[in-house]
């Protein structure tokens, strides 16, 4: 973990979304596809079962699949090349049977993704509990708010309160929705259209949504509006953070001091300084996300059936935007701790 | 409408985005609040009629409103001035009572953009129809996929035809789910809490949303996850039109020869050519979109009770972004019906 | 001009970018071209003077103009059909001879740009006066630093008046240099190497630029560099006004009271107020025009000799950014104007 | 360096970014800080000799800086506190006398990019060379040209290689003419002002500028263009290379076949193919860095004295932007390498 990490950054989101992890994942879709593909008979049950163990004993050669990486512009192809030295032979045809790079790659994403939701998700329930708790406490203490940055009239804190749950309320539900559109396997061979596994396709597609735990779908490899679609989402729990973010920043202001927060950072040259630092990193977290999600969305323009363009803009932008919504989260949960009024 | 208009905007949005338009909707949307406030029993049944009647022969003085518009931040103020000047006593003080500018303004917003919504369905369904069609024509007639720009192996025109519009479909989808949550009235008063309609608030949000046919929400004045949930889905939309354009301009290149375009557009050197017009500025479209949606993004970050700085950084880009839809379905429309089999 | 221009736009730089002054650009460059082919001798001293003629005379037909830029993606062809009509042969082959589109477009647009520029350079050299002003007028006087959103330790007016003014400064400087790589004209022919001048082309282009009062220049048709650097220049000029509008509306908080602001804006609600409008703007202008330069930067990738696309995409952001930028050093004018000491 | 890394990445670059890397530029600063001092009599010379030998003998404790950034939101105030307990009294409060933590992390900074383009000047220099060489092998061959994706007409090697060449020349003499106002120390103290330097700013602030080899200037701690203006830089050097490698893709398709790539990336399931990898994350670069630009472009609205968020999100854009065009640069110098003619 870097020292930026450390502050704006999240060790487990990271940790989801790291090399390893990755290469487990693909070696489980490696392995799903060959045992739903035994299960229709397009390969035996022998060959399934000597890529399950070959998956299972896979030490990387992490030099290697760099190399295959920088080469082919993916990791599949090398990483296929290097598991199939250890299926033996007649079974070696089995492995990846049908399926393209691409298959792997989205699919193993996906079963990255739906953990990382999994814990954003928690993040998020955290902080609503702990955003009730504070409404419990704070109901009917009176706020002055503001409007357009000048003095407005009173309001109550459980207006304030509830402005920043409502939309945390909205996305975890959308998420929760999301999750049935967005965690579908991928399939589709060579060029998106199944042909590669002659016949077998749907039903070694449904075998595999089955054992990884993933909805079902058309091959989308050329049609990438589920990933644009939920690195939206991200930017909209990290926008929704960074107005929580600009509230507390704002209200801890020195002469407002309608806040203050217990264990602010401290400067190197003014001792009496008690910063908002998770109050100012969700903001800028916020902005990095919604710029994040700017430039995933040119990723849509994913020309032909398969741009290799487009899909690596794909990796500079996804994953970050999950750390940062990882982080954001993270940060949340702290700063809603830190919370006292002043 | 501007040359640029006539290449890349949309005449039939921009006019629902108009000035006058805004004007209307705002005008409807004081009348409800008098209306629903009267029904309340919070002003008189007089005094709503004669809201009614003097929102009806409104005739508005521009230069006044812009200059109100450029003074205050937002026009309302000014047309509230202007409209009260009609409104006969002793029913002035009822005109806009309780509401703040913004209560106006957002909930005119969600009537014009409900108007957009369904021209946009409209065209989104015409685009399908005539893709559909194409498929019924073309279905079974070969076609040589391509991937990371090389030739990889035949497919069918069924395949392409279905990955441009299996997106399309679930947009149209999205769009009418996301039209229950989005198209809601906005009233809170000058803070969002609603305290300045003592007590009749919620029962006036009621008459409003009914007599709107809008849906009814608690206030959102700073909670504009839903704003740019739209920019979002705008933006989504415009990426797979950016990807059938770009696939089109790549499939008709002279030397693939497998789309021609009926009417292409012609050049002022070099008579031979018929250049995809449309289908590249389908591809300025997506990208256009998808970089405004990371812009709106950014008023995600709406601090305290009004920000005039996030909020007119939504009027910056959400209509550019309604228009830049639009246009991309227009045109879209209009190179589905160019496309001929090379 | 719209209710959003009044608040967050400029007419004066919305004309100079307006259809009606494009055209009297196109309309001067082609007179240039035909002028200095004349002085090589490739086309003869008559049929310059038919085609000048031509230009001087010319009656826009905006909707043959209109559909002309719609079906070829560019103006230029429908205007050199229409001006052709009024040039009597045996000189009508002299007009527009050897150019292409995009050496009327993009020449043009360097005609306009230098206009805004002059208009921009003087609003900055006002604001820079005023800022002087300012600096002469409160040097000495004290004022509360905070950082990260604290109080820090006092400083005075000098200090952050300097803040200030300095990048404004710098913008100056740079835009003047910027004025010698940009504003240059472009010949290049159908493809960009000036072949189709047969040999005249260099001496073409010198004879434009010198009449033109523009620099001379490779053919840029493909390398937009310059095009981007200059939405670049205007981001930073948005983002320095940005910075002085998020400090004024920070020090004018009514808590902290360090400034006030002569006429701030109203509140159609609580009369008691004076809104930081201008303020305001100034950050959501930089936000804007900091997110239109990223999408300006998307034009970078201008495929092959000529790019539809990527083209079409310089124009939906930097006509909106030359704007935004005018809007951004009026309203920065207008709101050092009504600084006063709290 | 991870799998992603090794496609799309930089291994250079990084290292020049590390943790370990910024950490030694911070010790060498405050050893500057402390001999400059010195040099003034501010501190004395034996107070800058123990400083000098604790820098010199710095042991990192990792966790105990990361604990630090995170609670305070710049690693500085940790590793000062760290440093002064190997600093013997009675020195220890001439350490990091008069200066924040902004001086030390932004002049830091300042020296690890000066490395950067460094390496990235040569990169160019590299990439020029093998472009020229190209340019005298390939000249007078011809090449059908493309306008709007389109057959043109014939032109040749020498005005394509040039259109290639130029901008990037271009783009070597900004990053020299710009090395003068951007490579410059950071001295302001607390608020920015000096003043905590008692009359002994200037002089210390160039004595520091003369030791670590950087240009004098102004405290800058929230005049920001300067970083933003490097970034935009590194957006126009990623863009001219995505041009070059969409051209590549596009020139090198098989029904074109004016290029083939030498070593072009394996498929996992087509293995005639040649994928022009390489071309296309140069356009993935292009995209991520010119959207990253107008990210960075929002950290201008730095607010008061010095902005956390604003801060935070220049450490969240700047660096990944030096490693994309370290890796666009890199990935260029390979490509070009590998171009044949078709």
């Amino acid at each position: 973990m870097t020292l930026l990490s450390a502050l704006a950054g999240d060790a487990e989101t990271e940790a989801l979304l790291s090399d390893r992890a990755q290469l487990d994942a693909m070696l489980t879709v490696e392995r799903a596809l060959a045992e739903a593909s035994a299960d229709t008979g397009w390969i035996s049950p022998e060959a399934a079962a000597a890529i399950a163990a070959a998956t299972a004993n896979f030490q990387p050669d992490w030099p290697e699949l760099a190399a295959g990486m920088a080469r082919d512009g993916v990791v599949v192809p090398a990483l296929v090349r290097h598991l199939r030295r250890h299926v033996a032979e007649p079974h070696r045809a089995a492995l990846h049977k049908g399926a393209t790079s691409q298959d792997i790659a989205d699919t193993a994403l996906m079963l990255q993704v739906a953990k990382v939701l999994d814990l954003h998700e928690a993040r998020l329930d955290a902080l609503l509990a702990r955003l009730a708790h504070l409404a419990g406490e704070w109901s009917g203490r009176q706020l002055m708010a503001h409007t357009r940055m000048q003095v407005a009239l009173p309001t109550i804190w459980d207006a304030k309160l509830a402005a920043w749950s409502e939309p945390l309320q909205r996305h975890l539900r959308a998420l929760s929705a999301m999750r049935r559109s967005l965690l579908v396997i991928q399939l589709g061979g060579p060029v998106g259209d199944r042909a590669s596994f002659e016949g077998h396709g749907d039903a070694i597609a449904a075998g595999m949504a089955s054992r990884l735990d993933l909805g079902l779908a058309a091959p989308w490899h050329t049609t990438r509006d589920p990933i644009v679609a939920l690195g939206n989402m991200l930017a909209l729990i990290s926008g929704s953070l960074g107005k929580i973010g600009m509230d507390v920043a704002l209200l801890a202001q020195n002469e407002i001091g309608a806040l203050r927060l217990a264990g602010g950072g401290s400067s190197s040259a003014m001792a009496h300084k008690s910063n908002p630092v998770n109050a100012e990193v969700l903001v800028a977290l916020a902005r990095h996300n919604a710029g994040l999600a700017g430039i995933l969305g040119q990723a849509m323009v994913h020309e032909y059936e398969r741009s290799g363009a487009a899909w690596t803009l794909e990796w500079l932008t996804l994953p970050a935007m999950l750390v940062n919504t990882g982080a954001g989260l993270r940060l949340a949960v702290k700063l809603a701790g830190q919370l006292r009024l002043g």
